[in-house]
């Protein structure tokens, strides 16, 4: 197995987590368990997949369904366990964007696309999976907290698009650009790193 | 007309009025209300559509943008007369869950999926219109509630598979279906039927 | 470069301006930026690109990419300035409006479509960019506004397919369908203008 067939299982596997832990936050039942982590692991790729014109993966390929269905069960029986959820959704969602911006650029590149949309689509891809599960779960998008979250995606799309460019086999290219976007958002999530932030003219802006 | 085109067009026209119902407690105008009928009404089909790689059907077959425009035409001006509209828009769209179920899971058959992806299509695009519907107007998703909702969706999708799969008919496989979804949901919303959630360990979890 | 060629473009830079100013509503960082301003830009002919099962435009032409990435640059350096902010998201993406209600119906009539799926797919792809940036973002969506709004997609997008049923040219049909959606879509804004909504019977409707 490449290293990018193990990134495609572990970005739906930790997406379909994150999207089940969210609901169980919602306390659903466990069949609103495996549609929300279906949505949420399949989703980017998904978007993905629609937007080059391909096959949509998990029709074709349909043990990715069985990744998300396996982890709605598990985490149905055993999230009581966890002390904190919210964070486990965030690992598991950092995990995830990490690994679909790269994912999602390098299907743009196969497909004949050039560098800047394959970075754009990394990004999108990446984040498009946990929206849907926020948006669906009245939870504030992630996008709109203080901390690094698209510019992850964005620094992991363009790492392996950049090495890439410069020569670099598939496999390190794929390796670095998701640890160089998993550490960016980690950075987030346990360091509070943030970017510099629009800031409104105090006094001029009234809405 | 099969019993297939029959739930194809049933599904688009409850979709619709639950739509055209949402519009008028969002108290929109007329062409608000052809909009959100519209969009509910054609959603899960066009997703279904989309993901199968097939020609959308309302882009060749018109009629059925007529039947979402006729429905907003009509619910504009008799939704006064109707006592307790949510309830309407409940039912409407339990019609419509267990119409797509079915739909969405024949659609996948036919184009070569199989039975597991066809089950997950057919709850994926019941589902679709009425989340559409209730992210734009800012109402909960019905998935939120705690009665059985995509329950329904999946047991009128794995009736039909399972039925087909077993050599029935495709029209008893189809009325089976749709009503064993129907059936199902109707006991959520009339009987407040339900599956065991997912209950928070008491002094564990924080969030 | 006709007509249509700059109402495209025209329509990804001011919704990509629109959705770069709901990202400064929200102080995300540059990044953030981007990617709204990107998602409102090329959304609503993303989706239409998608129905009508044509290769998506910004994939084969990069430049529209570069559009929002510049919109979110300049906005994000200068939004400060602007007094009231939010009036310019309103103006930004009326323009917008009446520039995707002619492209929606007129990509739909070269790939074959007749005249009702035109107008509505112009109605559709006019409104969906700015849907997804206010759903993200958590706005209220401008639909749920009481002042004209889809009607001023649906005028545009009618006028347009109006004009070239009777045989105008396509410059012609086109600046008149553009003018014809901003001018009601501005009467909205500027005065107020409203369609007669619907309103329940005094004391029959519970919800």
């Amino acid at each position: 197995m490449s290293i990018l067939h193990f990134l495609d299982f572990l970005g739906v596997a930790v997406f379909a987590i994150s999207g089940a832990l969210v609901a169980s936050r919602k306390e659903m039942d466990l069949i609103g368990f495996t549609l929300m982590a279906s949505l949420t692991g399949i989703g980017g790729g998904t978007v993905r997949d629609l937007l080059l014109g391909q096959d949509v993966f998990w029709i074709k390929t349909p043990y990715y369904l069985g990744v998300c269905l396996l982890m709605a069960f598990i985490v149905f029986f055993t999230a009581h366990i966890i002390r904190r959820r919210f964070v486990v959704v965030l690992w598991a969602d950092a995990l995830g964007i990490a690994a679909y911006s790269v994912l999602g650029a390098e299907v743009a590149l196969l497909a004949g696309a050039n560098e800047l949309v394959a970075i754009v689509m990394g990004v999108m891809t990446a984040t498009f999976g946990g929206l849907v599960r926020d948006v669906i779960c009245l939870e504030t998008p992630l996008i709109l907290r203080k901390e690094v979250y698209a510019t992850g995606a964005m620094v992991g799309a363009s790492v392996y698009v950049g090495l890439g460019f410069m020569g670099i086999s598939d496999t390190w290219a794929a390796l670095s650009g998701f640890s160089a976007g998993f550490v960016i958002r980690s950075g987030g999530i346990a360091l509070g790193w943030t970017l510099p932030t629009y800031k409104p003219h105090p006094g001029r802006n009234y809405d």
